[in-house]
């Protein structure tokens, strides 16, 4: 059945009726409608909990909540929380991570954690004359936050520098007033967010009697452009540790065709998206399950890879006196306080099994995850490709698709073995054990 | 307590023996088995097919799923399910839908869906010789897909163009075989990659007689670099339906300052990066919801906003004819079948709420939510701030964090009607509640 038109008060109708008026208006409705209660959870307070978290909510969408073990980052063993629709990625982490833990592991480092904010506005006039003008308030800036800033500077963060930024050669009028920010364990938006709208309010009143009309803010917000809150990790081992019996390469052929696959990243865009995406799909599952926003960490990630005006792979790889190192850095603006890593239950559970880290300790975890992916994809790339092990994990999803049923699956997963995954294989493989008359199901 | 070391065979438990592994070397161990366990489906097989997603699972790690109604795309009403774990990105989908819907809706365009993929390779000899080599092998090539392409076909989709791509000023010797692909409703990352690998096997047979050692496949995959599958959304409404009482801005000072908003976001990457944050938040919503990934939509959109060498804002605004348009345009591979889309019971069902769109119209409703978003967002900014807004939403979770009852909960819900709130001022309000006599909890 197809959406009449506009629905008026959605917003304000339970969530049981929600679920009937949705389901009455889609395709199969009795279907939908069964799938999204019997999602719901049986504690009702815990269920209410979720719907809290975004609005018009009508059921739980379920990822599931896997675990890479043995990830040795920075000497310290981690059990790695991930959510991920992708089959493949936990195991892939999970067996990057054992390869690196007893070579050296995984070292990562942080060096500062500063976000940045901006008051954008457009000035009429010189340049001189704003300049002596910014430099007088610039106090009553600091002063307007004070309220802000006070808890905040007791647990280590604040205000780290205020200054005046010229754009207009890009835009007539154009300018910003940075303000870089330090918030400690949690990621900060809402901190840095009515820092920005006080001072912005602060600047207003200062400039409407001096420059009526003159000075006009456009918006006040915090930037996830994060260039100065920056995370690195590094594994290395000896060429000699890659030779690969099963792909008949060496050690040394091995090292040389991981150098060449990552450096085609660096080079050519299209190579460089999808070799990204890989890293994403570690580090974000890591985001995902401890609570934090993943899209903030990929606009991050991605408008650095093309910071120097062309789209590169975030990731180098090089050999150096007989060893092959792989190493990444991208943007990650985590917290681990605040928001939804409490506040979620499962999110507080993956911080948790993580030992509660600080935010710097789960950028290292993230990144490790990123580069941990980006190593078992680039193996699998260069020893061979990657569609028949991640179509061997899809198995399960294709026999579903051809509604197998569990007999079905066994005989499949002993068929398929040491033979070739496909959606045509299976749909085949199960055709004949269906028509076979030896088979009972 | 602290995970001792490598943990061996860890994918070979039970999920219960997971849960009880893992809750063990966690902090406070008996909160969080209670926490995996509690999150697990009643439904044993419902519950085993989320398991089955990817590896390693311990729990169900929830998301809710929302409905953000009066969507009217070209014409049509959709409910448009999105999943998120930010609160206002809903609510905000939703009011900028609703403002839209009697305004013509949003319009929107997919022209072409093309999928690109590779072989990267290595070659040593002159451009000449490895032209004459791929002409001759190209129907060897295309012949060698046959078996996969067959059914492909049948669904409209196929291979578009073989063609050789020398890169070697990038890289000594670096050349693609370049493949594009129509996969037509489904993502058809599986096919591509099948694809691919089976052309790299007979390029590799084809050249190591005729070039021994010469020619030197590295990998083969597909790319999320998709250039060649946009989609375009667009709205348009007169100036005076911006006329905001509240704010005291005329209909046509609103569109001069959205303008300039959206132009300062395609001037200056620091603001770009969180310009099309907010529109990958309502693109990932419905990504998520239909069962597809999100990595690669975010990937391919950020490495498209800096194809001219610089980071952009995604969305145009501008006024014309006395009207303010907005337009989004940006790649969007995405499937109405294959993968999770129909396996994961939430994405199908949300695949029915929308009414079993195929890939182009989902190409559209994502659009129309990022772009939604994006109205709201920028809305919201030049009228005063997101901060005072967001932060209402973000009540119950500041009221969770201060572990108010449902009793303070209600009271505070009423006294911050008309008050700023701020983690602080929720404390300070609680403090204030549990301090008075006349307050019975």
């Amino acid at each position: 059945m197809a959406v009449p038109g506009m629905i008026e008060g959605f917003s304000k109708l339970d969530r049981d009726s929600r679920i009937r008026l949705v389901a009455a208006l889609s395709d199969e409705s009795a279907g939908t409608e069964a799938v999204f209660s019997s999602h719901l959870l049986e504690d009702s307070e815990r269920q209410h909990a979720y719907h809290e978290i975004s609005e018009n909510a009508v059921s739980n969408y379920i990822l599931p909540l896997g675990i890479a073990p043995n990830f040795n980052i920075n000497g310290k063993y981690y059990l790695v929380p991930m959510v991920t629709e992708e089959s493949s990625v936990v195991a892939a982490a999970a067996a990057a991570a054992k390869f690196w833990a007893t070579r050296g592991g995984f070292v990562t480092r942080v060096q500062q954690m500063i976000k940045p904010g901006h008051i954008h506005f457009i000035w009429q006039g010189s340049e001189s004359e704003l300049t002596v003008f910014f430099t007088g308030i610039k106090p009553a800036l600091e002063e307007a936050v004070k309220p802000l800033t006070r808890n905040m500077e007791l647990r280590g963060g604040g205000i780290h520098r205020i200054s005046l930024i010229d754009l207009s050669a890009r835009l007539p009028g154009y300018h910003q007033i940075e303000v870089l920010f330090g918030t400690a364990d949690s990621m900060g938006a809402n901190f840095i967010n009515s820092c920005l709208e006080a001072m912005a309010a602060e600047l207003v009143a200062r400039a409407a009697p001096t420059f009526p009309g003159r000075l006009e803010v456009i918006m006040a917000i915090l930037s996830n452009h994060t260039p100065d809150c920056l995370v690195s990790c590094q594994v290395s081992a000896r060429v000699e540790e890659f030779a690969l019996a099963a792909s008949g390469l060496s050690g040394a052929d091995f090292a040389r065709r991981f150098v060449l696959a990552v450096e085609m990243a660096r080079v050519e865009p299209s190579r460089a998206v999808t070799h990204n995406k890989g890293i994403y799909n570690g580090v974000d599952a890591v985001v995902l399950a401890t609570g934090n926003d993943f899209r903030a960490t990929e606009a991050a990630g991605h408008a650095w890879a093309a910071r120097d005006g062309v789209y590169r792979g975030l990731s180098r790889a090089w050999t150096e006196d007989g060893a092959l190192h792989l190493m990444l850095e991208i943007p990650l603006a985590l917290g681990t306080v605040g928001g939804l890593t409490r506040t979620h239950p499962m999110a507080a559970a993956a911080l948790k099994v993580l030992g509660n880290p600080g935010a710097a300790t789960l950028m290292g975890i993230a990144a490790a995850a990123g580069l941990a992916n980006n190593y078992s994809a680039v193996k699998a790339l260069v020893t061979g490709g990657i569609q028949q092990g991640h179509m061997r994990l899809h198995l399960p999803n294709l026999l579903r698709q051809w509604q197998a049923t569990p007999d079905e699956m066994a005989a499949a997963a002993e068929y398929f073995m040491n033979k070739p995954v496909s959606y045509q294989a299976v749909g085949s493989f199960l055709n004949t054990l269906r028509t076979t008359k030896a088979y009972k199901p």
